[in-house]
């Protein structure tokens, strides 16, 4: 019989998932390969170097970002405050369009409900998080780590502006405490006219060469007045050079390196084939919505955006998942890996793999319904409530109500004490609501839940009663008041009282789905989430015995370090050179969307310098949330933003492949000419050193 | 290392692709297997029942058909007549909300394009075939095929009640010239409301129980009136019997249990993805589109049933491909067939297997492509051009105007003069066309087709030039004329002169992308079929070696003969007894679309006897094409049309597993206390001589 999916030539690339290749890996500060990153790049960095660039970078939201001035300037990307220009704009005012300018520090404009975090400080406490789950299985398992991470978060102390996390490293191998000073005002300080930071849109998303000045400033502010930041990033806007080595540092989303090939398989068989079904239909109806007139354009803009990004990466994983030499390559590290263990285990009953193994059908079988009605499998992209906002603040009520109602270790996660201050920040910001949207992505999501769980499930009847997609979403949008934040902060404020004495349809359907979606949540913790996460611990320890400590974790949304080189690749499907220029934007542009140049940046034409680097590809290893990571020069000079990578280079969910993976970074020298040529940004000018 | 798709335990039940186990295979009329069918099913039918069903068969469009009258009175499903009834119908008088119920035989419409056949001769032409592609190889064996295929055709004469057609058996394995007397007048003669029909709509589509009255009548017409049809099948409305054992004669379209696990791989990995989520996301902007006002929804309504028929189908296919337990039983009889073959054939070079995987990468590489521009790979369901009616009619006739420039033998084979009536008279066809749908389906194959081929291609530049497919979509509907069939028909017959001359921009961009179109269907034929022919016509004669002729071929849209019993199941994930009716469909009845009972069905619930069966569920071997088949008692009754099959069953398409395998029908029991009880259609009763 003939391996099916595993058919072709072992390629000759080099590839070990276990033990790092050169270049490969998202570290962790307190384990970065210092030794090897000076021995490949040919640099000299130490201790003091990492410290530094660590304290000069920031989380912001969902994305990554550097400090860049003494006064709490930040460089992100321009689609990392998209949502927050969205947000303070109107259909009237419209910053996506002109740009969003501020001709002095006064005129910043807070992002509602934005936050960011720097890491100051980073403690083992595996032995303690081990402990707690000594002996136990299932839900018990689960909610015993909960809780001990939850009390281990309140003991690091509740500073208003700090913030505790403990951090599952190693699929549970390793767990850290990561303490951040946090800043809950954010301003914004620039950002470009949308179309200068997105041009070529969704088609050249995912692509080099590229085009985009996908950059914008934020400023991080504390009481009152932007905050002293005296470590930072030195602002070079020199042209870079090929060849370079750089540095950079980032918030990496999530990464399945370590996954087996049975998990991998439910990735490809069920995890991405409904993520991006269901996501293609609601697609279909944002683009339908957006060309009904005027309005629904504006609402509908960031939506349609982000959901195409998503979309346009899980086609690339995908595209990963089939390809018969990379899981080829992938199967052979995990033989060379199993091989390894049975020496060093020999006669040993446990079987991590199997134990894996045996999970996946019921993965498979409850992932629709996990995905659909709870969300948080850390699989999947499907929104729960399809992004509905009035849906989402709803839930975080009820649930807040009642979790809060318990003591602090006994509640969901989310609700403990350790966490109340970012939910609540969150629930409470102001924020505009566009119901006809809302009620959009409500119908969808019900009509698609309907649709996978089947009409008999029982889940779905407690969904939808004997009513219909379309009139349930828009009887709950027409009724509901939670889009003021008045009456959000009363219910969140009267606690589970206010809650169940409400009258707000949106909370009572809440109230009414509470034991639907709790049970599913129940049910996949105590069948899928703990056995996975003892065999996966049980993998981590022995990987460490196999591989040492040339092991990094897998990315889970905290600050990492990668390194590499600028420089251009030339694989089957991606054969291109390590920069642009704004002179070849000129050449791409077609006039018609998404190929047009925006205004402002077309107007200054003149003024700009053709051969100024636009973007440039560079090796280093990153992910979805390594956007707006800092790139950043042996000598500690921010030289650009990573923004993006190929759509070839998605398989590094999976795993490093050295020839193919690129990011795509926006150079500081691009972003000066457009302070300076297009958008007259001198105060901004002035405090980056620019002459 | 662990085969990733094979995983899990062989299932026990018997399996194998190549030697038919009892009730498996969709046979041809000159292979049936009277002696097992009668030995299975504890009957007695001969050659005589055989020609009498076959005979009393007919096909219209992409259905089956039932003779039930000597006046060419004919049962079909409602859904077979949808595009006929929203073509009769308009937004004031809407048939499919009213029902089509003619008083009188003059009521009878016009199915506008509609044609209907029966099978009158079987020879077999496998010699003359196999010669013309002797020694030949890539597009030159294909078009020396086409061409004898072509002059077969033409020899077998051309009155013009009769079509030829030179049918492909076993991939190649045998050709045969079926010959059938042709009807191009069709009437509506019956149909019921559509909600009587589509009970449950999407949801409860290939499921069951179901309470669906999906029949219909239409009639033959010749020379103006009702045709003689004097071979047909006897109306048996008694309530059916469980364990009964029946026959049932269509003209299923297409499976693939013929393909090699290599070949099955690129339709899991590469053709079914691409038309599923490209699918999705149409869906989506169709429905978006169907709210947007009454003229919207009744324009989409028919175009979205017929997508969310295709699109769960498709579902169910993908779910097949990934059952492990299936695959590993498809995997099971390739191997029994590989060694039969290497025992058959020691030291033989030849391998049709590796030839086939051979050609997989490409047909990877150019499938999307061809899909997307092109259509016919015979392996997918992506409309060209979205299914835009107004794109196809210029493309017939500047294709057309192109083809009949040359002689028969050298033009596309779709021109062959023995195709022309054919071709002509869908085109001369009067049918509605709505422009802002037109627009819609338009927009999204241009944007789709850019986002896969991307935007760099030459081809996708051709199709776009500098415009958006939002703007050339509305400019290509609004400018032309080729609504009016009169405008058609001086196309048609003006020529080549005539389109080149035309001013119409939809003919002027047709023929502007004639070029990357032909160029990427020349390289298909090339690389993918003449290849994929070859080898599988040399598996064909090495299964006939190895399993005789207990092979049956995959399904080819021509008329088949299959048989079985009516049963329900119990394999997981589907119980349910062999029968529901009228009362069952009361009771799931909640009023809220699509479990809202037609008004005229529910204003005779006090007429309808409850315990009268609706619909049956039979083991017979079906699949998309076999809707509308007679379901024939052994004493030639017909006692059902199939109208649908499960979920689970559509694994069918790539092997044949018993114990899931079930057809859905709904009974002419039920049909007749339509026609009695709800719709009042008391003259058709006395033909079908129900008392």
């Amino acid at each position: 019989m003939r391996p099916l999916l595993l058919a072709g030539s072992i390629a000759a690339i080099a590839f070990a998932a276990s033990s790092a290749s050169a270049e490969e890996g998202m570290w962790t500060f307190d384990n970065f390969p210092i030794a090897r990153a000076n021995q490949t790049l040919g640099t000299n960095i130490d201790q003091a170097f990492l410290d530094r660039v660590r304290l000069s970078s920031a989380k912001f939201g969902g994305c990554s970002a550097g400090i860049v001035s003494g006064e709490g300037l930040v460089l992100t990307n321009n689609h990392c405050v998209a949502t927050c220009v969205a947000n303070l704009s109107t259909q009237a005012v419209n910053y996506a369009e002109t740009g969003f300018t501020p001709r002095s520090r006064e005129e910043e404009l807070k992002c509602p409900g934005g936050s960011a975090e720097i890491l100051t400080e980073i403690v083992d406490v595996t032995e303690r998080m081990h402990k707690a789950g000594e002996g136990l299985s299932g839900q018990a398992f689960t909610r015993a780590r909960d809780a001990e991470a939850a009390r281990i978060e309140a003991e690091c102390g509740d500073a208003a502006d700090a913030r505790c996390q403990v951090v599952s490293l190693y699929r549970g191998g390793q767990f850290k405490l990561y303490r951040y000073k946090r800043y809950t005002d954010v301003r914004l300080a620039w950002a470009p006219e949308d179309r200068a930071a997105t041009f070529g849109g969704d088609l050249d998303n995912f692509s080099f060469p590229r085009f985009a000045i996908d950059a914008a400033f934020i400023r991080l502010y504390e009481n009152g007045a932007p905050a002293a930041t005296p470590t930072h990033f030195r602002w070079n806007a020199d042209q870079p050079t090929e060849g370079a080595p750089v540095f950079l540092s980032g918030s990496p989303g999530a990464t399945q390196r370590l996954l087996t090939m049975q998990q991998l398989a439910s990735i490809r068989d069920v995890v991405l084939p409904l993520d991006q079904l269901i996501a293609s239909e609601l697609r279909g109806r944002l683009i339908r919505y957006s060309q009904e007139g005027e309005r629904q354009a504006f609402e509908a803009m960031d939506p349609i955006v982000g959901l195409e990004n998503t979309y346009k990466r899980g086609r690339g994983r995908m595209a990963a998942l089939i390809d018969a030499n990379f899981m080829t390559m992938k199967a052979a590290a995990e033989v060379d890996f199993m091989q390894r263990y049975a020496q060093a285990n020999p006669g040993q009953a446990a079987d991590p793999w199997g134990q894996l193994e045996a999970v996946q059908p019921t993965l498979r079988e409850l992932y629709p319904a996990m995905a659909l009605l709870e969300g948080g499998t850390g699989l999947g992209t499907t929104p729960v409530a399809g992004g509905s906002q009035l849906f989402s603040y709803a839930r975080t009520l009820v649930r807040g109500a009642q979790e809060r109602a318990k003591p602090s270790a006994e509640r969901l996660p989310e609700f403990a004490d350790s966490r109340l201050a970012g939910v609540q920040s969150g629930l409470l910001a102001e924020r505009p609501i566009y119901p006809a949207l809302e009620q959009v992505r409500l119908e969808w999501w019900l009509s698609k839940t309907r649709e996978w769980l089947t009409v008999d499930d029982p889940r779905v009847r407690a969904l939808l009663g004997r009513e219909s997609p379309e009139g349930l979403s828009a009887s709950l949008v027409e009724g509901t008041r939670l889009a003021d934040p008045a009456v959000r902060r009363a219910l969140w404020e009267g606690g589970l009282e206010a809650i169940q004495a409400s009258d707000d349809p949106m909370i009572r359907y809440l109230l009414s789905i509470q034991e639907p979606t709790r049970a599913i949540r129940a049910e996949w913790e105590e069948k899928v989430q703990a056995p996975t996460d003892r065999a996966s611990e049980a993998l981590a320890t022995a990987r460490f015995a196999a591989y040492g400590d040339t092991v990094y974790p897998d990315a889970t949304g905290t600050l990492r370090l990668t390194y590499g080189q600028i420089e251009g690749t030339d694989v089957p499907g991606q054969r291109f050179g390590a920069f642009t220029t704004f002179a070849g934007l000129w050449d791409r542009a077609t006039g018609a969307a998404p190929f047009d140049v925006a205004p402002k940046l077309l107007a200054a034409r003149e003024q700009i310098d053709g051969d100024t680097v636009l973007n440039m590809a560079v090796s280093t290893d990153t992910i979805g949330g390594s956007s707006g990571s800092p790139v950043v020069t042996p000598a500690g000079d921010i030289v650009g933003a990573n923004f993006d990578s190929t759509v070839l280079t998605q398989r590094n969910a999976y795993g490093y492949d050295r020839n193919v993976n690129r990011s795509v970074i926006v150079t500081t020298g691009a972003v000066t000419t457009a302070l300076r040529d297009v958008y007259g940004m001198t105060g901004l000018l002035a405090e980056l050193g620019v002459r």
